[in-house]
């Protein structure tokens, strides 16, 4: 037995770490955080109510539940399912495993293969990177920039038998794919036997026609896993719950992907809290659509004032209305760790360096829409200052 | 990137899968569950309160709660370090990682190697060995029988560098390591420099002055890994709370496991439901010690009355007094599936098969006491019915 040495290889990949880090040695008081993307907003009442109930519940011997199924309870698939037939997803309960959010979704799916090649884009998610480093996984990186309006192409790509990590909307940059650009990856991967991951964590705060579910691309079945989660649009970051979904046709190497992650999870994970579930499903009363989409449109007017502010100071920022971040290149050729300094240090703003998305960022920057209308509207003077001095 | 062909070797290990599959063809009506470890006593008051409070919490905005910490919230873990303290065990706040539960700690603790060599115990848990086949890591099995009393020494091993699995009080055979065999056991890993991890999910019940954790002995700290669960003493099967416990002295090719499990949990776990966490801290409060205290008296006295049953009809049950397991060679020669099916074709009592414990347990079976008292009655009568008409 031996140490797994790719934890060196971690390096300082890992910027919300490091932030939190720096942030320790600063003073709280007044200080305004748009850095890592953590919902501020309550949890609403129908889902407040929902995990009261199930709590109690927990509490009585004719509805106490002990374990969990594995892959969740039955309520929550309909539930789930019902949501994405109405979003143009035609999906089947067996194919949705809950668990406890996308990070562990992400990590859980590696499990599955040997001799990965992952293929993330810079920037993107710190965890796509982060899992393949601890694993020793073989990395390729496509870049989105200007040139493909920061949403990079399988055009002219060699690679084959590989895991292909798209997200939409995209974290940091803003992007969204749009339906045809989508196909184009999906018939790559079908093609070249690859594996699409595709990340629809902000998949709620997509305002226009584009996808919302990489299911409602045709051929997406055979070559995709979709990993969503409760956080960003349900004020979920506190109470953990998202799922993967594994389609029964989707098959590697001749095996059944669902079959074998089933077996994962049977494995090595004992299900979701009967709480947090009851919590979830919540989400889909109208009730808990209508909060839901309260929250979003809360986030998404955010980005749109942050955005205005930073325009209005001249700043090059990416022009996206499908997401609670917001990704631009820093002012007068600052690197982005230069600029978070400069913000923290003299307005007490949080925002996160470009660096943390991907070595070649560090000339960008990442503000984060997730914060109060009072915090908005300090941050927005306080930003148009820090331009202005600049 | 190929699949992963360690799955295939799972093959029928995991037993309660099996099991439950069996269990789906049949008419659940006044069928009793002595098969797997699943409470059946409601969550306890004090803890169903915790947990209402924490979900109103969420709902304002005061004291909502985003982003759990990686490693689970200082209430906690002060209430987890000072209940060691209690039990003689002095752990630091620092080497405590929460996490969703037993299963989930033992997996997550081998992302820290490479080129494993488990050593696990025959008949043993089977998430051990499923975890390790899955990762096509090496096993080494050790063998608990009649001559060393169900408990493998070290006495004669010849392996270096490997990670102990050891369960006490054990799952499936119940028996429980004393101080001087536990404390031989971190003798032999310091020397050898191996990693023991230890399973400490069912230390509440030790009734006699058998050691609860292995930081009871010294050495421990640099030599141990301790994995514990709300599970079984506190009614959580179906909540999801558990713990790591890595001592900051605990190094490894001159790493230190502390820092590299930190790092595992920050880039591929979001932490533990605020929720959740709570109703774990309402355990440590003078109600909820008394409430688990009363839950593992209720079990452990259906563990007597049955062990008491099958001694009575004739059955070599292991004479043991901590744990809410019995183990015994099945009568009349039968094989473990065999006697499963029946008890469950005749008399409508569902057990779990030695062989999933071990291929080697084959005519063993394991019978579990989480049941309620009117299922207890029934059950004896059933059994003692059972034993003489075979």
């Amino acid at each position: 037995m031996s140490i797994n040495n790719n934890f060196e290889r971690l390096g300082g990949e890992y910027i919300f770490a490091k932030v939190s880090k720096k942030l320790k040695t600063v003073d709280k008081n007044g200080l305004i955080k748009l850095g890592i993307g953590d919902g501020v907003l309550p949890l609403p009442k129908p889902l407040v109510k929902s995990a009261a109930i199930a709590a109690r519940e927990m509490g009585k011997t004719k509805t106490f539940k002990g374990y969990p199924p594995a892959s969740g309870y039955g309520f929550l698939k309909t539930a789930i399912k019902d949501y994405y037939r109405r979003i143009g997803a035609y999906i089947s309960e067996d194919s949705i495993f809950v668990n406890d959010g996308a990070k562990s979704g992400l990590a859980s799916i590696l499990d599955l293969f040997d001799n990965i090649t992952a293929v993330i884009n810079v920037p993107s998610y710190p965890a796509y990177l982060s899992a393949n480093i601890i694993r020793g996984n073989k990395i390729y990186h496509l870049y989105a920039n200007a040139q493909n309006n920061y949403l990079p192409t399988p055009d002219g790509l060699k690679l084959e038998n590989c895991l292909i990590y798209i997200c939409s909307p995209d974290n940091p940059t803003g992007e969204v794919y749009g339906r045809d650009l989508l196909k184009t990856w999906v018939d790559f991967a079908n093609k070249t036997r690859s594996i699409i991951l595709f990340d629809s964590a902000y998949s709620r705060y997509v305002t226009t026609n584009a996808p919302k579910s990489i299911f409602e691309i045709p051929g997406a079945k055979t070559c995709a896993i979709e990993v969503n989660s409760f956080s960003k649009f349900a004020c979920f970051t506190g109470i953990r719950c998202g799922f993967v979904i594994i389609d029964e046709a989707l098959t590697f190497c001749g095996k059944s992907l669902n079959k074998l992650f089933a077996a994962r999870q049977d494995a090595l994970f004992n299900g979701v809290s009967y709480i947090t579930q009851k919590c979830a499903a919540a989400v889909f009363t109208k009730k808990g659509e209508r909060a839901a989409q309260k929250t979003v449109d809360y986030y998404l007017d955010n980005a749109r004032q942050l955005k205005a502010v930073l325009k209005g100071g001249g700043v090059k920022v990416l022009d996206t209305t499908n997401s609670p971040y917001i990704w631009f290149e820093c002012p007068d050729d600052l690197s982005g760790e230069a600029f978070f300094d400069y913000l923290l240090d003299n307005y007490k703003i949080v925002g996160t360096p470009g660096g943390g998305f991907g070595k070649d960022c560090k000339n960008y920057f990442r503000l984060s829409a997730f914060c109060t209308k009072k915090d908005l509207s300090l941050a927005k003077i306080r930003l148009q200052k820090a331009l202005k001095s600049l």
